[in-house]
C-alpha cells in the first residue's frame, strides 16, 4: 500500500484541497471549497453551470481505462508506474495506486514532492536529478525511510554530483543506469560511457547504490529498432549483475528488487514483450511507465493504441479498448463568415502540439442530449484564445451553442487546468481534481 | 485610481497572496508563505537557491519596458488598457495601472473576475461574452457601481443572448461593435450584419449600452490593409455617433466616454497614428491594448518592435528601446553525443509555438557571473520535459551548468508558471508574483 489517506507530518489529503475560486473552468462559489463541497453544489455541463472553456474528465471511461491497463500488465506479471507527469494530479495518482499500481513515474524532483506530499511512498524518477536544490528536495523527502525513490544516471559527472551532495548529506540515493540509443535523448550510448559511469559510481560506494537499468524507447520509431534496443538493455541488466555492480544487492543496504524499466505511452506492449521473462539471476522488478493510458486521446495516442491492438496478442484478446476520458467544453462565440465559426477555447487550454482538438459534440443550451458534429467540421487554427472551426453555409450552428472537443496529447491538455471537474455519464460533476504543474 | 491595495469584500490583495510550497520553480520553504516573506528568504538564482527549471522576470527591465509604453501613448494622447491575459498577474495589473495605464483589457470572464478580485476597477474584455455562467460572473462583478467594465458584440445572435440575461438580472452591459476583416476572426464584416447587430441592440435599450467601437487588426499582415481596416473603424465610430447610436451618451446613463479601441503588441504604433487625432462630437477614449511590451522577448515581438522603431517616428526618437525581462533558466542534464545536450526543460515550461527558447547565458555553479552562450548553440527540438541543445564538440559545457533562455511569445510562457521569482540584476529574489490561468 503506497498512498496514505490520512494527514501525514507536511503532508496533504487531495480530498481536503481547497478549490480556488479565482481558478477557470468551474462553477460559482464564493469561498474556497473542498471537491465534496463541490459535488454537493450540483453543477451539471449541459445546465451550463460551469464557466467555459473547461475540460473534463469522464470518470466511467477513467475507471475503464484504469483497469484495462491494470489487467494487461497483469498478463504479462510485470509491474506498472504509470508517469504520473501526465496528469500531475495526486488523486488520480491515488486511483492508479489504489488499483493496482506498483508506483508513480515523475519527470523532476518539483513532481516527486508533489506526490510525496499527497502519500505517493514509491517513485521512480525517469530522468536525471540535477541542481543542488532539486537534489535537497529529494533528499528531504528520503529522510522518510518508507519512501521508495530511483533516479537515472548517464554521465559521470551526474554521478559525481550526485555522490558529492549525499555524501554530504550522509545519505543513500538509489539509481538505474539509463541507456539510450544513438540519435535520441538522454542515455548512455556505448560501453566507454558506461564504463565511465561505472567507475563514477564505485567512487561513491555509501552514497549511491546502482538499482537497475532504464531506457525510454520512445525516441526510436521503429518496431525493430525499439526491440534490439530493449534487448540490449536486458543483456546490459544480465552484465551487471554478474558482474555483481547491484550493489544494493551485494552490500546487503536495501531488500529491494533490481529494476529493469521501460515504456512510454506507445510501445509499452513492445517492452512488456521484452522485458517481462528477463531473469538475472536476482530478484528482479519489471516496471512499465505508461501515463496516457489513463485519459487516452483520439490523436497520437489513438493512432499508438490501434497499433498496439493490432500487434499485440494480449490487447487483442482483450475485449475493450481504452477510452477516450478528457474533453474540451467551449462555446461558440461568433459565426462571421458563412464557411468559419469562432471558438471560445485557445492554445491556454488544450494541447495543439500533436493535432488540434477535434469537435465532437454539439449542444445546444435547453435541448435534449449532445449530438455528434458533423465529419466536417475541423479546427484549422488557434490562438491563445480563440480557435477556428471551418463549417459549412447551413450548418446548424449559432452563437451559444457548446461544442465538446476531443484531444490529442492529454499532457499538454492537463497543464492548462489547475482543476479539472470529473462528469457522470449525465455530465453531472461528481468529483473535482487538482493538478499541480 | 484603479487599483485598492486594500482588502474589499471578497477581494485580494496581490500582497498578500499565499504561496504554496508544491509550486515548481521556487526555493525551499516549507509551509505557505507571503512574497514579502519569500523576499526575506534572501534567495539567489546563481547560488542555485531556486528549483530549476524556473522562470524569472527581470525587475529594472519590466520597470523600464512599462515606463518605455507609458511615454509612448503620452506622446499620442491616447490610453493604454495593456491585455492582462499576456501574465494574468494582478500584482503586474497593479504596477500597470500605478504606472498610468487606463484599465486592463481581458479575454474571458474569468480573467476579468480574477483582476476584479485584484483591485482592478476598469476593464475591456476584448471578446464576445457567451454562455450563462460567464455572463453570470460579468453580472456579479457589475453590482459593484465602480466597476466599468465592456465587452464585444458580432451578432444578432449574441446580442439577444446578453439582452435577455441582463434584461433578467435588471442589470445594464456595456459593449463595443467589433468590426473584422474578411478572413480574420471575430467581428462584423460588412453593413448588413452591422445593421442586425443594431437592430438587435435596439431589442435591449434598458440593458445593452452600445459603448463604443473595437477592432484587432493583428488577425491582418500588411501595414496599408491594416491602415485601411483602422480608418474603417474611425468611419464606422464617426457613423454611429452621427446617427445617435451611442446610446450611453444620448440616453445619459453613463458618462463615461465613447470607446475606440485596437491594438494587439505587433501594430499599436500604426493603431495609434490612425486613432490618436479622431474627433466624433463626443467625449471619446482612445485605448490601445498591447500587452506583450511589459516582459518583451527576443523573438515574434523583438522582430515586430524592431518595425515599430523603423516605421514610427515617435519610438525612434526614445533614446531606449524594449528590453527581454522574462527569462528561463534550466541544468543541462546530459550530454550524451559530442554534438548534443539535453537540458532539463520543457513544454511544460516554456512557449514553443512561435520559435523555441534561445540560449542566452551559461553558468557553472561556483563561477563568476554568466557569460553569453554561443551563437551555435540552439535548440533544436522540445519535449513535455526536456529540450534538444545542439552544441559542438569541444565546448565548454558540463552537466549541472545553469543556462538561461530568453523566449518567443511571452503569454503561452506566463502561463506554464503560477508563481514567478522577480530578480535584480544581482540575480537575487526580490519579488515572487502569482499568475491565475
Amino acid at each position: 500500500m503506497n498512498v496514505t489517506n490520512n494527514h501525514t507530518a507536511g503532508g496533504r489529503n487531495a480530498e481536503d484541497t481547497l478549490i480556488d475560486p479565482l481558478n477557470k473552468g468551474l462553477g460559482a462559489f464564493q469561498q474556497a471549497l473542498t471537491a465534496a463541497d463541490a459535488k454537493a453544489l450540483n453543477w451539471n455541463l449541459l445546465r451550463e453551470d460551469l464557466s467555459l472553456p473547461t475540460a473534463v474528465l469522464y470518470e466511467e471511461r477513467m475507471n475503464h481505462n484504469l483497469q484495462w491497463m491494470q489487467q494487461f500488465v497483469s498478463e504479462y506479471g510485470v509491474k506498472l508506474a504509470p508517469h504520473g507527469k501526465t496528469t500531475m494530479a495526486p488523486k488520480l495518482f491515488a486511483r492508479q495506486l489504489a488499483g493496482g499500481a506498483w508506483g508513480i513515474t515523475l519527470a523532476t524532483a518539483h513532481q516527486t514532492r508533489v506526490a510525496y506530499q499527497h502519500g505517493v511512498r514509491r517513485v521512480i524518477m525517469a530522468n536525471q536529478l540535477v541542481g543542488k536544490q532539486n537534489m535537497a528536495i529529494i533528499a528531504d523527502l528520503l529522510n522518510d525511510p518508507s519512501f521508495e525513490f530511483s533516479c537515472l544516471v548517464d554521465s559521470a559527472d551526474g554521478v559525481d554530483q550526485l555522490g558529492a551532495f549525499f555524501q554530504a548529506r550522509q545519505q543513500k540515493l538509489h539509481v538505474l543506469l539509463e541507456l539510450g540509443p544513438d540519435g535520441g535523448r538522454t542515455g548512455i550510448r556505448n560501453p566507454q560511457q558506461q564504463e565511465a559511469v561505472l567507475a563514477a559510481l564505485a567512487r561513491w560506494p555509501d552514497n549511491l547504490v546502482l538499482a537497475g537499468v532504464e531506457v525510454y524507447e520512445g525516441v526510436l520509431k521503429e518496431e525493430a529498432d525499439i526491440r534490439a534496443f530493449l534487448q540490449h538493455a536486458v543483456a546490459c541488466a544480465k552484465q551487471l549483475a554478474a558482474a555483481g555492480r547491484f550493489t544494493a544487492r551485494t552490500t546487503g543496504e536495501a531488500a529491494r528488487p533490481v529494476i529493469l524499466t521501460g515504456a512510454g505511452s506507445a510501445w509499452y506492449d513492445v517492452v512488456a514483450e521484452e522485458f517481462a521473462k528477463t531473469e538475472i539471476g536476482l530478484p528482479l522488478d519489471v516496471v512499465l511507465r505508461p501515463g496516457c493510458y489513463l485519459t487516452h486521446d483520439v490523436g497520437i495516442y489513438r493512432a499508438a493504441q490501434a497499433q498496439i491492438q493490432t500487434r499485440n496478442p494480449i490487447a487483442r484478446k482483450m475485449r475493450s479498448k481504452l477510452q477516450p476520458a478528457l474533453q474540451l467544453w467551449a462555446y461558440v462565440q461568433s459565426i462571421p463568415e458563412a464557411g468559419k465559426a469562432i471558438i471560445a477555447l485557445g492554445k491556454r487550454d488544450a494541447a495543439f502540439d500533436a493535432g488540434l482538438p477535434l469537435p465532437a459534440l454539439q449542444y445546444r443550451p435547453g435541448g435534449a442530449a449532445p449530438t455528434a458534429t458533423p465529419a466536417h467540421w475541423q479546427l484549422t487554427g488557434m490562438m491563445d484564445q480563440h480557435a477556428y472551426l471551418q463549417i459549412s453555409a447551413g450548418d446548424d450552428i449559432k452563437v451559444g451553442d457548446m461544442l465538446g472537443f476531443d484531444i490529442s496529447h492529454p499532457c499538454l491538455t492537463f497543464d492548462k487546468w489547475r482543476h479539472i471537474a470529473v462528469l457522470d455519464p449525465q455530465h453531472q460533476v461528481v468529483d473535482v481534481i487538482q493538478t499541480f504543474f
